[in-house]
C-alpha cells in the first residue's frame, strides 16, 4: 500500500523524505556505525547533533540570548504541572512572605486544553487559580469553545504570578489571532512593557508554524513535538532565564516540592541531558528542523500555512452557503490555521459519507476529536499545499453533490 | 561504513533485524500508508499494537493479574520521583494519622543510581529516609559500591511505607545474586510472606534479561527501555494494583501533590493513554519483544546471559591473574550480568591501548562511566554470544600481550 495523506492531529504526518532518512539513521547514525536509537546520548555525535537542533530553533524563531533552550520529555500533559511547579517556585523566591492566597495563576480559557491546564493548576496547589476569561460565554451556543475573546473581556490579577494561555486549541481549532491589531490576538497591550512577565504559553500544536508574536515577552513557551516538527515523546522548551530557580530553596520557603526531572534549572544546568534523552525523536525533529531551514524558515511557513488555511476555510465557507457544512468555530478571528474544525450537516450519515469518500481519495484521519465530532482536518508543517488542493476539491466535490 | 559492535551502557545496541523492519514502519505501519511516527496513538493499529506489547511482557515475565503493566515517560529519573509520590500517597490513605517522620523509606544503596534515588525521596520529603544499608562499607577500599551485601547487614524499619532497591547499577556494575540461597540475593525473608510488601525495584537495565525473582511480591517495578528492550523515551512499570491509588485524596490528606503525568492510577485508568505516548520508542520495543518470544522468551536470555556474563568474567579471572586486568566489583556474587566493569593496570595509557585495540576490531563503547573510569562492557539482550566471543578473544589476546 502506498502513503495516504494524513490529516490527522497529532501525532500526525512528517515529511516523507525526513522518515527516508531517519530510516538510514536508525541503522547507521551519521557514519559511527551504530543507529542513532543505540547511540549514547553523551557521545560526541550525539550532542553536536542536539547542539545543533537548539540552533535551528533559536535562529529560525529568532529566539534572544535570555532565554535557553531545553528539550524533555512527558508531553504538554507533563508541563501543564511543569510550568504551575517552576513558576510558583519563582514567584516564592521573590515574594517569599504571601499567603498561597496571594499567588494568583491567571488562567486565559480558549479550549479544552487550556481548561486541563487550569484544572491541574487547581490540583497542585500553592497559588490560587483565576480564570481570566473563559470563552464560552461568548459563544453561539453559550457553552462551546468556538471563539477568542476580544481583549476587554479579560479580567487578569494585579500582579499574577503566572499568566497562562494555549495560542492554539488542536481539539476545537481555536487560534489566537495572528494579523496586527487583531482583537482575537493575545492582549499583549494589557500588561507593562519591559517587565519580566510570568507570560506562559502553550504552543504545542503550532509551534514553528509561523513566528511567535511577542517571543521575548515569554517566561516559559513550551510544545510537544508530536505536530509540525518530530514524533511524540519529546517536548521543547523556551524558557527566560529569571525562571531557572533554585525549586529546592523554594520548597524550603514551602512551596510545593518539584520532582527532580521537571525542575527547569536541573534541565538547563545539564544542557537538557540530566537523564537520557528521547534520543529517536529528538533525531528525527532536527532532521525536519533542519529541511525547514532549507525551505526558509519561517517566512516561507508562515506564507504556506496562511495560504492552506485560507483555502480551507474558503471551501468551508462554499459548502455552508449551500447548507451542506457549518464551521464549528465564529467567524472574524480565532480560526486556527493548523486545525480546520467543522461538521457535515446531516446527520451521522452524511458525516461517514464525507469521510468515507475522503478516504476513497486517500484523504484520511479526518475525523473530529471524540468530544467534539464532525471533521478535523490538521494542516500541520508537513502538508503540502498540493494537498491541501486536493482536500479543498474534494470539499468542493462533496459541496456540489449534495 | 558497516555497523560496529556496541558495548555501551544505554542507549545501547538494538537487534539488526528489528531495526530493518522498523525503518520499514517509519513509513508505513502495518498496511495503514502512514507512518509509526504519524499515527494516531488512538487508532485501532496501535492500540493493538500496544495491547500485544503489554500481553508479550506479562506473557514472558509471567506477571500475575494482581499486576498493571503500564507505559509512560522520563525514564528512571521521572520514576525516582514518582514511587515515592505514589507509595507515599497510598500510605498517606492507609495510616492518615502517622506523622511525616513515621513514614519510613527505606533504601538500599549499592550503587550510584540507588544513592540518586534516596536522594529524591530525601528532596520531595512526606516521610523519612532510612538507608537500610549502604554496601560501601563493605568494599575493598570502603568507599566504593563494589559489592551486594550480605543479609544480616541489612537494617529495614519495623513497618515501611517504602522499601527500595536497584536489581542492577549500570554504573558500578553490581547486581543482586540470581542463584537460589545466594547470600548477595535481595533479603526476601526478612519481610513477611502474602502481605502487600510496598517493594519497589528499578530494574531499567536488567528489565527481561531473565526472570524476576518473586516479581508478585513487588509494589512497583519499572524499567526504562534504554538498555534490553528499546529506545530511550519509554518506561515500563509493573505496579500492583493496591497502589493505583487516588492521589487527590491522599493530598486532602496532607499528602505532597503529584503531577498528573506521575500518577499510576491515571495512567492505568486510561491504559497508558491518558496523554501522547512516546509511539516510536514503542514501537520499536514491542519488534525486540516480539523477536525475544520468537527466540525463546526468558528462558532463552537467562541462559545466554548467564554463559555471556561467565565467558566474559572468566577472560577478566585470566586478565587478573596475569596481572593485567582488575576487576572493580568483588568477587563472590554481586557481579552484574549485564555490565561487567574492571580496570586495566597500568595507568591512562594502557587503557587506551586497550580501548583503541578494541575499536580497531570494530568492538566499540567500552569505555567506563564518567564517575567510575577504566572499561565496562555492556552484556544486553541484543549482544550475541557471538559478539561476546570477539571480546572475550581480544581480551585474551591483551592479556597474553601485555
Amino acid at each position: 500500500m502506498t502513503r495516504v495523506i494524513n490529516f490527522g492531529a497529532g501525532p500526525s504526518a512528517l515529511p516523507h523524505s525526513v522518515l527516508e532518512e531517519a530510516a538510514k539513521g536508525l541503522l547507521n547514525f551519521h557514519g559511527t556505525g551504530i543507529g542513532v536509537a543505540e547511540i549514547s546520548h553523551r557521545s560526541k555525535a550525539f550532542t553536536g547533533f542536539l547542539t545543533n537542533l537548539e540552533s535551528l530553533i533559536r535562529t529560525q524563531l529568532d529566539v534572544p540570548a535570555t532565554h535557553s533552550i531545553l528539550f524533555t520529555q512527558g508531553g504538554g500533559t507533563g508541563q501543564f504541572s511543569a510550568v504551575v511547579l517552576n513558576i510558583l517556585a519563582r514567584h516564592r523566591l521573590l515574594y517569599p512572605d504571601l499567603t498561597n492566597a496571594e499567588r494568583h495563576l491567571d488562567y486565559v480559557i480558549t479550549g479544552s486544553w487550556s481548561e486541563k491546564a487550569a484544572d491541574e493548576a487547581k490540583r497542585l496547589g500553592g497559588g490560587t487559580v483565576n480564570i481570566a476569561v473563559d470563552s464560552r460565554p461568548y459563544s453561539k451556543d453559550g457553552k462551546s469553545f468556538d471563539n477568542i475573546p476580544s481583549h476587554d473581556r479579560y479580567s487578569f490579577s494585579p500582579d499574577p504570578a503566572l499568566i497562562y494561555y494555549c495560542e492554539n486549541e488542536t481539539v476545537d481549532g481555536v487560534q489566537f489571532g495572528y494579523e496586527e491589531g487583531e482583537q482575537t490576538s493575545f492582549p499583549f497591550e494589557l500588561f507593562p512593557q519591559g517587565t519580566l512577565l510570568p507570560l506562559v504559553a502553550d504552543y504545542s500544536s503550532s509551534f514553528m508554524s509561523r513566528p511567535i508574536p511577542r517571543l521575548a515577552d515569554h517566561a516559559v513557551i513550551y510544545a510537544g513535538a508530536q505536530k509540525n516538527i518530530g514524533p511524540a515523546g519529546l517536548t521543547i522548551l523556551i524558557v527566560r532565564q529569571d525562571c531557572l530557580v533554585d525549586v529546592d530553596a523554594a520548597a524550603k520557603l514551602g512551596a510545593v516540592p518539584v520532582p527532580l526531572s521537571m525542575s527547569y534549572k536541573v534541565l538547563a544546568d545539564a544542557k537538557s541531558l540530566y537523564n537520557t534523552p528521547s534520543v529517536l525523536p529528538i533525531y528525527i525533529a532536527g532532521l525536519v528542523l533542519e529541511r525547514m531551514k532549507e525551505n526558509g524558515g519561517m517566512p516561507y511557513y508562515e506564507d504556506v500555512n496562511r495560504r492552506k488555511a485560507e483555502k480551507v476555510y474558503a471551501a468551508l465557507k462554499r459548502g455552508e452557503e449551500k447548507g451542506v457544512m457549518q464551521s464549528k468555530v465564529k467567524e472574524g478571528g480565532g480560526r486556527s490555521w493548523m486545525n480546520v474544525v467543522f461538521d457535515i450537516v446531516g446527520g451521522p450519515d452524511a458525516l461517514s459519507k464525507f469521510i468515507s469518500g475522503a478516504e476513497a481519495k486517500g484523504l484520511h484521519e479526518l475525523k473530529g476529536h471524540r468530544s467534539v465530532g464532525g471533521i478535523r482536518a490538521s494542516l500541520y508543517n508537513a502538508i503540502t499545499e498540493g494537498e491541501v488542493d486536493q482536500l479543498v476539491a474534494y470539499m468542493d466535490e462533496f459541496t456540489n453533490a449534495n
